[in-house]
């Protein structure tokens, strides 16, 4: 049988990003789909609202609910959860490097090491100084990973998948994308996600018999 | 033992309030937890955002996004689902009239109508013409209800509603108050509010012994 497919766009600055990005691939492990990790940015897709930064921020009513919401749910997995100083951090170099190591096979754990050092341990995320020693613990070369971070091919390719992000409709991070173009938005929609792209799972076709 | 509360904040043209008043009872029932059911207005709280309308309406993916996802969540609890034209509707005589039924006991049946018949069937509810019915249905006399409806003590009634909403921090709707002040929001925090609301039940006090 083919596998079930599901693309996770994901921020590296978004908090909720960080829920899902702890729980994914166990989840996705147990319903039998095949994750597709989809970094982007939120920041050009925030400015088309009018907004300069996060909607967090922007209504304080909506971030300190939010904050509380994280809080009791990364208490309920047994998650320590700290906010950075400050947020919404500048995630440029972050969605870059994790943009290189996807195709070099430590993107999703690159990914993972950044969203929980930031939101685990409260530490910013917005510079080389701080990446460094997360590609190191990963026992990636930090000097050609941010040589090739700074390519004009991976500059691109951050435009590409943050512009497709955008004609898909997404507006918010964590959103999950099945194949046949459902938008499941908010780490609370994860496992609906996971079920709808597993109950339409692609049957066997030709080439694969 | 003294029963657990959970406070409803719903508001009468909000698609998400819909979802949770088709279902609270029963749930509640199941977790042994009374509801106080409280309808206030969004629309005063949105033009604090800078916001003359629905954020479904200002966000137009947002909005779609919505749609969709109201689509699924009816389908899967086997809810018809119809948007009402136009969106948002005019809320506040059934905001009243709510509140009056509340009062005198048929209050929740006459939201879940309300609620159903926007939602359900996609009709208007933002006048007298279209709400008498309503009320009939229910055996109230639409006279007197529209009258006490239209008096200066439900007129302030609703006010303080929404300033004590507002007071809450709640921006939008639904949301669930717990008797220690957690704001739960959204039809997707519904279970979770009424697990936090029954972990939490007060002890039997020595006034009820």
């Amino acid at each position: 049988m083919v596998k079930a497919e599901l693309e996770f766009w994901f921020e590296l600055a978004s908090p909720y990003s960080w829920l899902s990005a702890m729980r994914i691939a166990e989840l996705a492990r147990n319903a039998d789909v095949q994750i597709i990790w989809r970094p982007f940015l939120l920041g050009p897709i925030f400015r088309r609202n009018g907004w300069e930064t996060s909607p967090f921020i922007i209504y304080p009513e909506r971030g300190r609910y939010a904050m509380r919401d994280l809080q009791r749910i990364s208490s309920a997995r047994g998650l320590a959860f700290q906010m950075p100083a400050p947020f919404p951090q500048h995630s440029l170099l972050a969605a870059r490097l994790t943009l290189v190591g996807l195709g070099e096979g430590w993107g999703e754990e690159f990914a993972r090491s950044v969203l929980f050092a930031q939101f685990g341990r409260g530490e910013p995320i917005d510079s080389a100084e701080r990446l460094c020693p997360l590609l190191a613990q990963l026992n990636i070369e930090p000097k050609p990973a941010l040589e090739r971070a700074d390519s004009a091919e991976i500059r691109q390719l951050l435009r590409r998948q943050t512009a497709e992000a955008e004609g898909k409709g997404i507006f918010g991070a964590p959103t999950f994308v099945t194949p046949d173009g459902e938008l499941f938005w908010g780490d609370d929609r994860l496992d609906q996600a996971l079920a709808w792209a597993s109950a339409r799972r692609p049957a066997r076709n030709a080439d694969s018999a």
